[in-house]
């Protein structure tokens, strides 16, 4: 069965540091906290690499949320281990150490595994391997979703403009809006983004939720304010996940299947702080999922209002 | 005609720059721009002062909104003037001068002008002056709301906490919060300034709205992003104007009036922003009014999500 979703990324080892305790080792990356939070709603492939040092216990989780692994290589050296730290602003993460291990020298295979994804989602690597894969699908999905960072702004921008030429969506934070137009307003920033390829920009806020930008049309979705916020390493990457595994499964992207996808994408990302790694997202139910999405919907819904004159 | 809503601020001149332009000596102060911001809502007083240099042209335009400025003394002295710098971070006024002039010796009568208000707003002024207020007034009003800034929290945080244990509802930004409570999770220094006194707590966050907090609840409020950012001089005062003005219309303070009042508060500092000073509030519309609360409800309202299981 070929996975209607198929996520590009990394896979990670994390060491994380916040106010409120630390993990080591922890599984994570890109590709798969996006995997685990898009698995709750469509099929998902995941395409990686992972060194000679990755634990089973990576494999077996991916395994429980049946997302398939068959694009996840095993490379000779080790596994991409990041190690980053959160002060009480949790909104920015410190990063102390990057061992890029067998990142280095992944080359990513989609087609050979997965070759006609509904969806493809390029997380955040190199934009000319990015490119690359673009190159080699046969036939375009019906959703090409790509993430990119500071990084490759400022040392790739050509080869990421020619990729963002290619994309219908990109997902973004606000700082890398920015610095890829010019543009301080987000407004002018994305309607400048939209400009150069992608149709539909998410803009990721942290703490603030993210804003949707589609033709015609501008949705705010929250994040939820939560007691407890343990670790926002991989909120980002479960926000997309979220959104992108609604948007497959309904397999439509109109403004309003895009709100809704947001609003998942929320609430995935919610869960994800409130613990450290995958701990939050990786055995949710449908009880707690629908729950939290109603939480969204008491955070934001208001009566009608009537604006009808005071009388002077 | 008592007006229902009484705000005790300032009325000021301000000398305000930012990317987008400059304007010297506009009318502003934050009991100023409340009270056009609430007056499309409900009846208005103000009690503030202003100097020998006030200007006729800014008791006209409280007049053509119907506001009662029978509370504004005229001292002998000159008016408060701001003089302040944004960049294009429009989060963050640089202060460049404060010449306090005639606030030094300003001692605001309420029940002398308004015996009865239904509404009290204590806008930020130093709260021995806020709490011998609410000594002198022989009822209480039904809503008495409060605003305060680092300054007093850092100076006179006695009679900060001594008036706060007096009044329904405060509105705080979120750095004000955490210096506060010395919580950094926003939840938890809402609880802990609940704790305080005041039951219903207003976050502002600037570009990023407003979070709503009440008993068993919370809303978040989102700003419109605008495509035009002028001036956020006086965006605060604007979006307390609106809530307070329209839960003083209703006259009730339930979840579902303080939802829709913090969207009027947040389109009211839509208006705001727009233009320089008051440009952008002075003169709006009903049919304006409506279509922008219109709009808000585009920008975060979605229809229902089934989060019914995906087949595993």
């Amino acid at each position: 069965m070929t996975p209607k979703l198929v996520i590009v990324g990394t896979v990670a080892l994390d060491d994380v540091t916040t106010p409120f305790g630390s993990v080591s080792r922890a599984l994570g990356g890109s590709a798969f906290y996006g995997a685990i939070a898009a698995s709750y709603w469509t099929s998902v492939g995941v395409v990686a690499v992972v060194g000679t040092d990755y634990p089973e216990e990576g494999l077996a989780l991916l395994a429980s949320r049946k997302i398939d692994a068959r694009g996840i290589e095993r490379s000779s050296e080790k596994t991409f281990a990041w190690t980053g730290e959160y002060t009480y602003d949790l909104n920015t993460a410190i990063t102390r150490e990057t061992r890029l291990n067998c990142l280095l020298s992944f080359d990513p295979k989609v087609v050979e595994h997965y070759p006609r994804p509904e969806t493809l989602f390029l997380a955040n690597i190199d934009p000319e391997i990015q490119g690359r894969i673009l190159d080699s699908l046969s036939a375009r999905p019906a959703l090409v979703a790509l993430d990119t960072m500071n990084y490759w702004i400022e040392s790739k921008k050509e080869a990421l403009l020619s990729v963002l030429r290619r994309v219908d969506l990109l997902t973004i934070n606000e700082s890398e809006a920015r610095m890829l137009t010019g543009e301080f307003n987000l407004v002018r920033a994305a309607a400048a983004i939209r400009e150069m390829g992608p149709k539909v920009i998410v803009l990721k806020k942290g703490e603030h939720g993210a804003l949707v930008f589609f033709e015609g049309g501008v949705f705010a979705s929250p994040a939820m304010p939560l007691e407890v916020v343990k670790d926002p390493t991989g909120a980002g990457d479960s926000f997309a996940g979220g959104l992108l595994g609604y948007l497959t499964r309904h397999g439509r992207i109109t403004p309003e299947f895009l709100k809704q996808a947001a609003i998942v994408g929320s609430a995935m990302a919610s869960f994800c702080v409130s613990d450290f790694g995958t701990a939050g997202t990786k055995s949710l139910t449908t009880e707690q999922i629908s729950r939290r999405i109603g939480e969204f919907g008491d955070l934001t819904g208001f009566p009608r209002i009537d604006a009808g004159e005071r009388r002077l």
